[in-house]
């Protein structure tokens, strides 16, 4: 279904009549940015926060859109060349982000912008990492950025859906392992460390894991919206208050003026901040992922502008939360043993299709115990399709699934006790040897990481490559970082440690109880993609020595799914590759075969049996 | 024989009563910070610029004074604990860097100094990214840094020795592949593409590089004080003149009025700079590693603040440098040879010392066509002392060479064809189980770098976990970085690319032609040392598939000295690291058994022949 022919123009018409209206903007501007995420740097967002692509009409995940008074610009990565080019009108310039010729933002506003330029950018929606480099990249060709606190966007958007405003649900210290009240002590001595009077959260993800609260306003993500500033004497927390019903309340305590925690209306975060600023001691500690709007509410001078501390605890999961995980992932193995089974049955047939299968995926996972809901959307895709790293079944491009062609499913749940996701490649016929070796060889890359000893204070840039060199041996590599964090029925992605080549600045050293994804991949373009992917949780490792006491840790899977043995050239493995893999079918076959015979699922449990014998 | 009683005293009290006169300083400071380095940012300095050792008496490569109006404090890192313990008086605090409880020079500040302390520094010894966080972080404690032109320590410093003038060698195209002409052209269109209209070069061996000229004025780095400035249509070099004989002026083609370089007074270079402000149109190239002196010239917005592209051409070696370095290394692997099979006699009657070896070392080398000097003082350690990483022996801890103990020799010469840089660690008796599990992990980890395969845009830190996982995986490992870049005749350590767990900002990707160290190592206090050191060549790899037309790399050895069999565990090898090794040493018989041979060394050939003998 193509798009109106110049849908965009009208609005793009009136948003430039709002740039130089003094009414709206500070001072008139010649350019107004408009970035993809919410006032809360999430990377899933709602749609009432779906502003770039209302104006753009490109609505891929990742994206920037540029309006100057006469252009207007898209930049976006690899992953949407395509989709912007289709869903974008003639009113918009592709930006083609990673190409040699393609100009930054910066570099393309020095040309277009007049003499002394000025761009506009709603402070909330900016990051204070973000807004610095970009700020110094203008001034160095003589344009300024301007914060514009009015919304533009929101202002020509007629029909922009309301805020959520779905229920939140509380969790018992069954499922969290301590009460909000101890995490609230413990990023108060956090704080006193840092001689910090204030932290303003504003991820929410940080926000639902502090208060032991959960949501449904972003589709996948458990959270809601929702700031909170903690000083050493109170607790804020900025929401509407028509979420908190009685039992909410009971869980927070809040007791009319006797209460811990004082809720304030979710708009008031940046007054409340700037008012503190006088009565609090101390510096105020925001991280740098923060927005503009928040950061710019305190002088620079007070500013600790540091990874935050609820990110970095959320991090690391207590006992109660790991043994959540686990439950989970026994649960998740289930449902995809299930599905495997039961699609090897039906695959030959033709009756299935990566959307009815991810349907069915879904349906499964709805009958195990607490489950909530996927935790993203099934990336169902078979042979080409399986080469779009981040593909999600559409009905155009739905395909049926075949015995001709490898199926790569990635996916995951949202259980009250855990977080999954998972990826297996799977042929339900017989692979050629290019896909055996190909697959053989992202196995070898996630052993070696799944398997890897390494000291504490090692950060997860530096385990990146060994999932990479059994591919480079032969000229092959994944576009791709090999890990991200994942929360304990939190956002399936999370900071700040990861496993990628990309060093961020926000990246602590990895330590027991962090759990990460081990998710090497292989994508031949128009042909087949492989990717295998287990969750695994940092462990202590028993070694013969102990460098001066540093302490050694390894890894140890938490998802239990079989891994294809018709895709591997055993040739390929080493001897300790083979008993790794051995050592890992043993252990599904010995904690999921029980939870299938449990549940009655006998032709899920003989196809485990069948699928996870030994090799070599 | 121990350092005179408070011998800093009086020169502290001379240094404090400077700080608050007005003659001297901007205003008042309470704290002055001497920093290692000379206004080049040298790693390795002139006489006249040891400064910090002046002050505080510890002589180590690397440390920080720090002297406030009642204390002196200096920070030093773990290699340099005990000599500091030792070489500092009474009226110095040791500042332990790297320790938990030691504070940073910036806290430490903060609580002595009185309300709105102002800190004074040389801004020719500081670089701009050290500057900036060092100002920010006094700031936020309400201080201030101010920066002190006039060197305090130079005044109190009654014996300084005056900079060096020694003379300098010119380089012809047989050594360098290409004239100082063209590297100007090069560098001019590298400005172009920036936007540069001035590139100002403050380090030593960038100008050394770009000039085809080496000087000696420090110690082992082939280099020469100057600055230089490039211009779109102009050269300055500022140096002092008396530098320049009838052969660099020729070499140079210092004719009169007509020439292309302009030749001014080295301490002129900051005057310059600010005139041609004025003068040249675009922006300043300046790498974020020259002084704040320089940088302060230029105005922020003037400023194009990234690594020099002098130290990125430099770093990628021509055919012509290439081939120089690979004579060189032979020519070093014939000294080698000499010295181990010269000791394998002498050792046992108990008559050599690590510094009479290391003396022989230095004669055999001197043999040498085109030897120059050593490339650093050579690390002849044994036993406990090859523990010690950055190791000279000394009088003092001079020790006898046995057979009961390892020996471990990390030696290089700058030969006018190229400098090397290889650590061979032997036993010339027995050695432990122990030991040669330790030797044969190192060695693991020096395959697995030396032969790894991998894409274009690579940088080094992503390939420092692979010389480790082998000792990691028993709980062992090093604890400094694994390679770095290394000049051809100039500097033995040269940027911006290294192979270590450390993200450098200046990084760029490794790419065919740079030479870099590949040297793991294990270091067992009190009792053992193990290194492992080639040069390696990034070269083109031949592989199967070339994902996405990256392109992939290899590593190819161009030191080719025997590695000790005695030492090798096989049982811990695996095939592939078997036949690099067989590989590996039947190069070395190939390429150095033939110039043995031709210089007459017998007994040296004799002994390749038969440490390189094949295993497996």
């Amino acid at each position: 279904m193509p798009l109106a022919h110049n849908r965009t123009g009208p609005l793009l018409k009136k948003l430039r009549t709002l740039m130089s209206n003094r009414k709206y903007v500070p001072e008139s501007i010649q350019a107004y940015i408009v970035p993809s995420g919410d006032a809360h740097q999430s990377e899933y967002i709602a749609p009432c926060d779906c502003r770039r692509a209302f104006i753009s009409g490109f609505n891929g995940s990742a994206g920037t859109a540029v309006i100057t008074t006469d252009k207007a610009a898209l930049w976006t990565d690899g992953r949407y060349f395509l989709q912007a080019e289709k869903q974008l009108d003639e009113n918009w310039i592709l930006m083609k982000d990673g190409q040699p010729n393609t100009p930054t933002q910066a570099d393309w506003l020095a040309k277009e912008l007049p003499v002394g330029g000025k761009v506009g950018v709603d402070p909330c929606l900016i990051s204070a990492e973000a807004w610095s480099p970009l700020k110094k990249n203008l001034l160095s060709s003589g344009h300024s950025i301007i914060a514009v606190p009015i919304n533009l966007i929101d202002l020509v958007w007629e029909d922009q859906p309301p805020p959520p405003l779905n229920p939140l649900l509380t969790l018992t210290e069954k499922y969290t392992g301590i009460s909000w009240q101890d995490k609230i002590q413990k990023i108060r001595e956090k704080m006193q460390t840092k001689k910090c009077g204030a932290l303003v959260i504003s991820a929410l993800d940080e926000i639902a894991y502090l208060f032991n609260l959960r949501g449904s306003d972003i589709e996948y993500n458990p959270v809601f919206f929702a700031y909170a500033v903690v000083t050493l004497d109170n607790i804020f927390l900025f929401i509407d208050d028509q979420k908190l019903d009685a039992e909410v309340k009971h869980h927070l305590q809040l007791n009319g003026t006797d209460s811990a925690i004082q809720v304030t209306s979710y708009d008031k975060v940046g007054e409340v901040i700037k008012n503190l600023v006088d009565q609090v001691e101390g510096k105020f500690w925001i991280s740098p992922k923060c927005s503009v709007a928040l950061t710019q509410c305190v002088e620079k001078t007070r500013l600790f502008a540091q990874t935050s501390p609820v990110a970095v605890m959320k991090a690391v999961k207590n006992d109660t939360e790991i043994q959540g995980m686990r439950s989970a992932h026994i649960k998740d193995a289930v449902t995809l043993c299930e599905l495997f089974s039961w699609l090897e049955k039906q695959i030959p047939t033709g009756s299935v299709t990566e959307i009815s299968a991810a349907d069915k995926l879904e349906e499964i996972k709805g009958e195990q115990e607490d489950f909530i809901s996927l935790s993203f959307a099934t990336i169902s895709s078979t042979g080409p399709n399986a080469a779009i790293i981040h593909y999600k079944p559409t009905e155009e491009s739905d395909t049926v699934l075949s015995t001709d062609e490898i199926y790569l499913c990635d996916s995951g749940g949202q259980y009250k006790d855990g977080t999954t996701d998972v990826t297996r490649t799977i042929h339900f016929g017989s692979p050629s040897n290019h896909e055996k070796e190909c697959y053989t060889r992202v196995l070898k890359g996630h052993i070696a990481l799944a398997s890897i000893i390494f000291p504490n204070e090692t950060k997860g840039h530096m385990l990146d490559t060994l999932a990479r060199t059994s591919l480079w041996e032969v000229g092959l590599d994944y576009a791709h970082g090999t890990g991200h964090g994942v929360g304990a029925f939190l956002n399936v992605h999370e900071g700040p440690c990861g496993i990628s080549p990309r060093v961020s600045a926000a990246e602590i050293p990895l330590e027991v109880g962090m759990i990460l994804s081990d998710e090497p991949g292989y994508y031949e373009d128009g042909k087949f993609g492989v990717r295998i992917e287990n969750l695994v949780l940092v462990v202590k490792a028993e070694t013969k020595f102990n460098f001066r006491n540093k302490g050694f840790l390894t890894f140890e899977p938490i998802t239990l799914v079989p891994m294809q043995l018709k895709m591997v050239v055993p040739s390929l493995l080493t001897e300790k590759e083979i008993s790794w893999l051995n050592e890992y079918h043993t252990q599904c076959r010995e904690v999921v075969g029980p939870e299938l015979k449990r549940q009655g699922k006998k032709e899920a449990y003989e196809w485990l049996m069948r699928e996870t014998q030994s090799i070599g």
